[in-house]
């Protein structure tokens, strides 16, 4: 019976609970694994804070937002002995390997722990899909649908009132969410922070809209800054508690666009509802594949790798290819998305 | 035949369609009614702005957020000979009299054009529920229904994290909102207008959930003012368009949980995906019944009336009645809810 | 400190959770109750299955669909000396009296039991929604809600193949269901057993709605049976498993509507469906208050009632008058729906 | 300026507006292509009956279920002379081709109007996802979705009441909604024409599930044949108005499972309620996008072919190739979903 530690770090993200049930329903029927949760990410690992996980653990879970094991932002390698500490743990609980799923810190963190003979697996997990070598992660389908769901309503207020609408969307380093909840919701601009244009193009597009006989709908990425600006609203500034700042690319266009154009405008920051809730259906078959992938590559002693879709397929990469690198929207897709503005 | 005249007016609220389609049919299947439809509320009767609302018109329309007739905040006594112009309008348009559907504001209006002579009958519209003689406006519940469905979201990246979660509702000047979503999303906290807590009492109730191990979540109305407080980030202030500004109690609680607490505390503020949208069936059937209701009276030549909710029952009650009070959530209600917290 | 036992008893019902929520919470928080669960309903209390039910035992369970508790069919009442048997459970685990959760069958056993000197107060739980003496019951607005969800999606298949399309909805003594979610999504005829109307009058309103180029949408009650006819479908009948068959109407609907109108017609069956899953937030309110309330008479002394919504407020009414007849959707709501037809 | 003809055939299908308005915009902005629709699939062509498409005409309409050109299953080539009158109508309306939404039937025919010289491409159209040469169809995701959200409904029924739940998804030759639906929501038997088992096989799967103290859940597709059994209650049988009858399997399940494993089961047919309604956020992206390809492919003469999804690109591949296969769910991928059984 080979023992695996399993754990999710990071922001909260939907699907987190289907990769742990597809993980050890697979590992207990499949492969002869046997699992233990590690709380709170890293943390439990440094700490120490583990729960069993048979099977019993994991029934009925995949539909539920969040994580049965809770997550946080420590990293196992900020201090001096991380890696030593994170053996020691392995041993203790005499574990052949870890699952980790987590974003681009985790990853790479897994990475570095994988170079330095730790065996560790894994799973990539954002909203946000701006990581490489997958061609989704799970919670990004979940984002854009709540996303879109919300957009929908702010559409018809603003067609009720002939007024611009403003929805700002996560993404803090890629536009993905915005790109396809913009295309979804049938926005007159979208704007991501790889593709900067000036508030005076915006403003066109939203007027052209307007004398259209349109409520114009602007979707807007957290991280977009227009061409020729210096971010004074500091879309990546900090707030009071040193986090940065949501809501400041919003404000900021609510005030200029309404100043340009001449049309009323109301800007709504969608905020954490993003990345809460239940999987939609999507999100639970890629987060259920992902989990069992990872098992099956514990079972074959694959470590150091991460798993991935590509197409509808779930392979494994070499974990130092999967990191290092955000996937932002290429310029083909942004052409794609523009013929559709204004 | 006679000729009726209908508008929505005031801020977008889900039902006003259903309300509109209820009329309609309803006048022209069975009290011989035919309509005609004034573009953005009041602003349409002043500068004379129409369109037919025959029964194609109005087909298939129940279902969608939004007005097909546009809305306003035009109030059409603002100036001087406002009535005139009113009574010039359905002179025009050979109009037996008005159907209005709004708020506060414009049921107000209706009572004073009413007392003057011109015929109107009033639908109450708010998703903040605050009107009196109703026991239920049509679009709460749709409100309430986006909010749980959001706090849900924002409560398991609570549970993840072990964080406290501020949810800010809308309700300027009761807490109806905030009061059922709270319940319904199972708060910790529910902060509403009509019943100042300091903020030590509010931290206690965060602090309780946190120790029996519970993610605390508080769900604040926009109007919340601490006890003790003198609202310095201004509930009731202005931003810079000259509108009253949401977030200001979201994000003072935020901050001042936080450092009161010790637990990491995140603030959303839901905003206008609240106030848009497809209506619940609950709004549907009302909306639809209340402009049934609205037309049976016109038919009757029950001038100046109101018509509302009780119990099962649709009524009609008089304008100078139902207009003039806030209807705030009872001091009952309140203490029940509190029975939850902590 | 009062020991209360409660059990929920009968079909599923979006709101069985946060009644129960309700109950333990004001209970353990404000009247020094504490509560024992009964597993599967009587079948519980008769076989002495029970589990405690500490305030941790209903953390979060509001907003999920079923009951913690567990349910069944079972009649305390069926085999001789159940009385004696609900006594001596009682007296086993101490309890002042019982809180049932359930419909009709429950509440008649209740009230029996009353009569006879056990504590009892019980708690209205159908989503049919045709018990009398409350307003609504919980679960109801569920059951519409995903009634119409499901109603508007038939439609817009409807509406691309200029199909008829009908919707068969629970209902098995009145048609409260189908009235409100053929209100909610525009039906062009609404057919409950209270109002027999007979095939050509359906096929009437089918013809009048196509003319008019729309698809027509019919939303039945299982149990309706068209005037003239004699259910050769057997409405009533019983399937190979001794339970009342569903579809038997929509079927008949099907080919006879097909056949006198020439339009071609689809009938889909909701099921199951409409009696589990998530309550909507106004289900979630309605149970969590009257969970308290039943509560509170408790403490009280308050046995031999029934807590009901009136109005806004909750109240208690005699068991006595609560039970022994079903509440049959009236006359004049259905003549208020019948103008929206054809 | 390019003209164009568009139609949409066969079943509905969520997106199908989407690609409507993706093919319109993207003609009219970037490719200087102007459209004309038919009306009804072929029917419009061969009769006929054709509407304007200009931009106007598709505002908002990319997240409104069913298509506003309407649908039908009339086959242009089920007559001899079909070509002819298909060449005659794009004459007489000067269009330098066509663009089919359809099927397997209507991609059949498009090919064969290819080859004898007529401008076509195609849109592959198909809730099942068995359409090859593309890894997901527009609407799948949308059905998937919904048939969850209905399962997850049924699951807590069961649970409350111990029993065994049957839901039968769409798929006539293959299993995808089946597979999807039933991973999402932790299925403990997914039943799919491509893998027949035994009655005594599924009854232990559920059998083992109940031991475990769940509540067992089938998902089931339609056309579903256990091993062994002749389908008695002919799943590709005709219903009395010639088409194929939904439920048979649902119906034989019920029946067999209880009798072989003595557990209460309920089998709910979700039928029509799969196919209709909003797209998810997925659909209206990919629907969206392959609709722009289809005038791109159009505006650059590429007829003959057949937009498709591959991994994250939209690419084209030969109308010959993409048809005549049906794309059945491989044998990998059932084995994976089978590791979560019993």
């Amino acid at each position: 019976m080979k023992r695996v530690g399993i754990l999710t770090s990071g922001g909260d993200c939907p699907g987190l609970n289907a990769v742990i049930r597809g993980a050890v329903l697979s590992g207990e029927q499949t492969h002869g694994c046997e699992f233990i949760g590690f709380r709170d990410g890293w943390r439990g690992v440094l700490e120490d804070d583990t729960l069993p996980l048979p099977r019993s653990a994991v029934r009925g879970i995949s539909r539920l937002g969040g994580t049965i094991l809770g997550t946080s932002r420590t990293n196992p390698l900020s201090e001096t002995g991380g890696h030593a500490v994170v053996s020691a743990a392995m041993g203790r609980h005499r574990l052949a390997g870890l699952i980790a799923i987590g974003g681009e810190g985790t990853l790479t963190a897994a990475r570095i722990l994988s170079d330095s003979g730790i065996n560790v697996i894994g799973v990539p997990k954002t909203i946000d899909n701006d990581l490489g070598a997958t061609d989704y992660t799970f919670g990004f389908d979940t984002a854009v649908q709540t996303a879109t769901e919300a957009i929908d309503r702010l559409r018809t207020t603003g067609e009720s009132h002939h007024r611009c609408m403003i929805a700002e969307v996560m993404g803090r380093n890629a536009g993905w969410i915005a790109l396809h909840a913009g295309m979804a919701a049938g926005a007159h601009a979208i704007l991501i922070p790889e593709h900067r244009v000036p508030l005076n193009q915006i403003a066109a597009w939203v007027s052209s809209a307007h004398d259209r006989g349109r409520a114009p709908l602007v979707v807007v990425a957290e991280a977009f800054v227009p061409a020729g600006q210096k971010a004074p609203y500091s879309p990546r500034g900090l707030d009071t508690f040193g986090r940065p700042r949501l809501g400041g690319i919003a404000m900021l266009l609510e005030q200029q666009l309404q100043e340009m154009t001449g049309i009323e405008t109301r800007a709504t920051v969608l905020g954490h509802i993003q990345r809460g809730g239940e999987p939609t259906a999507f999100d639970r078959v890629l987060a259920t594949r992902l989990g069992m992938a990872a098992t099956r590559a514990a079972a074959a002693g694959g470590w150091g790798t991460m798993v991935s879709l590509r197409g509808t397929r779930i392979s494994t990469v070499d974990l130092g290819v999967a990191v290092g690198t955000v996937k932002v929207v290429p310029e083909s897709r942004y052409r794609e998305a523009r013929e559709l503005f204004g």
